[in-house]
């Protein structure tokens, strides 16, 4: 039975790529938007018995992606095919677990929800924290940007005496992959979150970045804050240019503007989220996991 | 086992006015927005073993009032409650059944979410279709507004040679019911709604309205095309005040000021939606049909 994909409206470049790259028939999918926000989606052809492919990204309007991929999936599932669903920005994952007591974690909730809507497995790419994959019954796998990521900065960043900076504590895994493909020192700086305020406070230890550039690396960008925060501070540690680099440029409001602001020269985000900072392709490292599955 | 009261974020109001008329605890919960749209819910007391009624109605913004609903629903039945959700407007009415093929039918995966989010009752006010509720394998009901929105025209409104007019077929079995309470003839007009393009045509039909008052009852005025169809041929047909009643005003965008100015004289509207225009309180008609069920 072949499979076929289908590009949820969040995501449909990338399941254009997806098609061309495994060879695999798009399926058409009309959507509607009405003027109240509610969505509408319509198959121009029939689904039947295949493995689909569902393409759907949950970067803000997130709770409408997010409904947008139940839409979808559970009609499909209904129609008897097996729903794989490729989310490459998954919504509610930094949300994976009770930090304060009595709080919802809405990731195990998301997972619930996607299982019952008929989805039977998932990929995405760099899942806040590897952990959180637990909260999924069903199988899920995490592809990682990082390489792609590497490979842009050696191909495209002019730097002179780099150190790769992972702004807190939980992005030490993937500066590390970062530095050991791209050659160069790393260190972390320590962040502090205030989980009832919200504030960041970033602190620097023992970090000699005198006019060295600075590659930060990280996986969600969404205001800003962390990442202003460190390079303010490696700024005023006479560091040279600062780069930003990171898998999910959600980049809310006018977070690019402040990240200029603050020192950043240049942001680099992969098109999980599209926008102006998407400048790495996805594409190649999802099809690699997929093809894994289908050999 | 006693029951308690929950509030959703986009119904805090009614959930108080039930708790007061049913004499039963609101339980505190706190709801945040993150900058990029994901919402966190805490719950400040433990949700243990008793009957929830978790009052959210799904207005606009749509999506973000189904999640929240799905979290809190969710969390309160793992934690071993009973969740009687009270939705005062139901989102996705409308889509529920396929009107062109290959349509997804969103209600029906929103009945099968509701459920799977361990919803166990559904309570709603004026539902688009009496005959939807055959989507919902759980107990549903949906109360009717119309004695409420009778009783405030009786009140308040001063007309004379009053007419009631259904804008459309969909409308006329609600008009005909508010016509018995009110008194009065009611009349219907036919509309033709172009399922591609959504253009919206309204005739009348052998229709004396001349120096009468109208009343124009439907469900639901969301855009107010419909009804603003309606008031414009009306009034070119020499009616003289009209008035736009409704359970759900959604009002998107300008829709208000666009009915003003095709000639409607007032909108009434009820708190389902929270609004401008809520004139009418539905709390006594739910906590009516809540007491049914507990007595």
């Amino acid at each position: 039975m072949e499979s076929v994909i289908v590009g949820g409206p969040a995501s449909t470049d990338l399941a254009l790529s997806l098609s061309r790259l495994l060879k695999l028939p798009l399926l058409s999918v009309k959507y509607t938007e009405f003027p109240d926000g509610e969505s509408k989606v319509t198959f121009s052809e029939k689904v039947d018995g295949s493995t689909v492919i569902l393409v759907q990204s949950t970067y803000p309007p997130i709770d409408k992606h997010l409904m947008e991929l139940f839409f979808l999936a559970h009609h499909m599932s209904q129609e008897g095919a097996k729903v794989h669903a490729v989310i490459p920005y998954l919504a509610y994952a930094r949300q994976d677990k009770q930090f304060l007591p009595g709080e919802v974690v809405s990731l195990a909730v998301l997972s619930h929800l996607l299982r019952s809507a008929g989805v039977s497995r998932i990929t995405t790419v760099d899942i806040h924290s590897a952990e959180s994959l637990r909260l999924f019954s069903i199988p899920i796998y995490s592809a990682s940007a990082i390489p792609s990521l590497v490979q842009y900065a050696k191909k495209n960043l002019s730097v002179t005496k780099p150190i790769i900076i992972a702004p807190d504590f939980g992005a030490s895994k993937r500066t590390e992959a970062f530095a050991t493909l791209y050659g160069g020192e790393y260190a972390r700086l320590s962040k502090e979150r205030d989980r009832v305020t919200g504030d960041v406070k970033v602190r620097q230890e023992d970090l000699d970045v005198k006019e060295r550039d600075v590659l930060i690396v990280d996986d969600i960008i969404s205001t800003g804050g962390t990442v202003r925060a460190a390079a303010e501070l490696l700024r005023k540690a006479g560091a040279h240019k600062v780069f930003a680099l990171c898998t999910h440029a959600l980049l809310v409001g006018d977070a690019q503007e402040r990240l200029v602001s603050a020192g950043v020269n240049e942001i680099i985000g992969t098109n999980t989220v599209p926008s102006k900072v998407s400048k790495v392709d996805v594409s190649e490292v999802i099809a690699s996991h997929l093809r894994t599955l289908t050999e």
